[in-house]
């Protein structure tokens, strides 16, 4: 798909979450001043097909405030059949099996509309607009309750066999580790999802005054800025659980850069300068050299920056397919 | 890249190898009957310009006996910079450091010249006229003293930001492994080399009749076959690692097809029933079901199928760039 040469950016994007959903002007977040997005509690709608009327009621909404709109993006935290724009099935999201989300989307919006995954959303959001702005290879992850992750491969998002690559909270860095959903031992989301790194700093930091949220990766990090071993030690640990995986990765894509988003990522400093050394010591010079570990520019903007800056390339580049061809 | 439509055989490959250079047309090796590569044995040449003029010599050879040759393949097992095809270092080479082989190939043979690494030549060979003929995203390996690998993405050889990528031995399979020569503990080929298979079988096999040879993998799978316990073990162990891998490259690639060529591989069923089991049983099912795990078509003659094909498909594509620009 060739790039349109300008940022066009009259495009809407929805962000689907765990409890809310999302829904926002492209050209309000890429400027300073927009409107915020609009944001709907999932658990205010009775059924999907409520919860789907109330966004598109959101997008026309929008519409009406801009310049005429041309695209609507979505990112779903799941799976996407993206060529069909399907939702097979949503994490965390209750009712959301099996849905024809693009062919609704366009009916009740009369808009084209591309669906995705959340994690690809980032990755596209990142390499638009974001950290990773004129790279051509680009492994970007977030990390958060899971770890998911978008890769960029010469100048194009690349989805898979079945619209199911990136999954790098599911590769394994100890083939002999405990065991996965999905049947493989020492998977990176088996140590380092927000609930473990809560769960080890919980056990070793049970001496000190527990914070009043109960431990968090953010409460270890506040720790470890104040110069706490054992939370140091913690943030070590991960930076090499994380390192190590991202030195593969790095071994077998050769990319212009990582970025990293998402909760834990906030550790700043902590996480990046020791991730930094463990992956540069970790390879060849050939791949280290050009190599740039970049810490994401959006946060939670993500979603619909990089959703609806798919849409909108999609559409100009002319590769948007008529619902049901 | 666009692939052309017709598959033009009209290229010559040139196949490094750590102790014998391999010459032939594209067209002998895929056809039944046709005239067997011409082998020049590195030792017997005294500096680097002797072999690449003794080279340059059979190429002519090769040409006279064969229609109008448009294009020169050279697979050499390094770190290449293909733009520029020039070669940054040879393993196991002594003295090409820093050869501009395909400035040099060109001015002595007259025709365009492309040089890559061996193994995006060996997929490239698996992907254009092998096993994995058809599929869009592929990740081949070779497994022999070293483990290498190569990758197609989105129906193109994909080679990463300093032509580094699909180095698929150095990526680790264990973060509190032995430490590996770049750094990074716990890589697969500090496993799984020919050497490594060779120890250990050394190690657990000493009670048995040692091969005339010496243990070796091929040595091994013969014990296995004949069904002893120990050996079979080994060949389990093996597929455990490399499965465990693979299955992380599944979850982080999603390809259509995995092709598995070299020595190690010739143990066949013992090594693809347990890795293919091994594989499925650890990725999500829309990653396993259009998942195929391929033993390579070709063997020794990868190099020259693969650097042949990659430049005629390079010249007809228009893509090849004139030396010194």
């Amino acid at each position: 798909m060739k790039m349109p040469d300008t940022r066009d950016l009259r495009a809407i994007g929805i962000d689907f979450g765990g409890t809310s959903v999302k829904i926002g002007a492209l050209s309000d977040i890429l400027t300073d001043g927009g409107a915020e997005p609009i944001v709907l509690e999932t658990a205010a709608y009775g059924s999907v097909d409520d919860l789907i009327g109330a966004i598109a009621g959101s997008v026309t909404d929008i519409s009406r405030r801009h310049q005429k709109m041309i695209a609507v993006g979505c990112g779903v935290p799941g799976l996407v059949d993206f060529e069909r724009g399907y939702v097979h099935t949503l994490t965390n999201v209750p009712g959301w099996d099996g849905i024809a989300l693009r062919e609704i989307l366009e009916q009740e919006t009369g808009l084209p509309v591309i669906v995705d995954n959340d994690a690809n959303c980032m990755a596209y959001a990142e390499w638009r607009h974001g950290a990773a702005l004129g790279c051509s290879n680009v492994v970007a992850l977030t990390l958060g309750t899971g770890i998911g992750g978008g890769l960029i491969i010469d100048g194009k998002l690349y989805r898979g066999a079945s619209f199911a690559a990136g999954e790098i909270g599911q590769m394994s860095i100890d083939y002999q580790g405990r065991t996965g959903p999905y049947g493989l031992p020492g998977i990176l989301e088996g140590y380092m999802g927000n609930r473990q790194i809560s769960e080890l700093a919980a056990a070793r930091l049970h001496d000190r005054p527990e914070p009043s949220g109960g431990w968090t990766p953010r409460a270890v990090a506040e720790l470890a800025v104040q110069g706490d071993p054992v939370a140091c030690h913690i943030w070590a640990e991960v930076a090499d659980w994380l390192g190590s995986l991202l030195a593969s990765t790095a071994w077998l894509l050769n990319p212009d850069a990582f970025v990293i988003g998402g909760g834990v990522a906030n550790a700043a400093d902590l996480l990046f300068k020791p991730l930094e050394e463990k992956i540069r010591g970790s390879v060849s010079s050939v791949i280290s050299d050009g190599l740039r570990i970049l810490p994401a520019h959006f946060g939670d903007e993500a979603g619909i920056v990089g959703s609806a800056a798919q849409a909108i390339d999609t559409v100009l580049a002319g590769a948007h397919q008529e619902p049901g061809n």
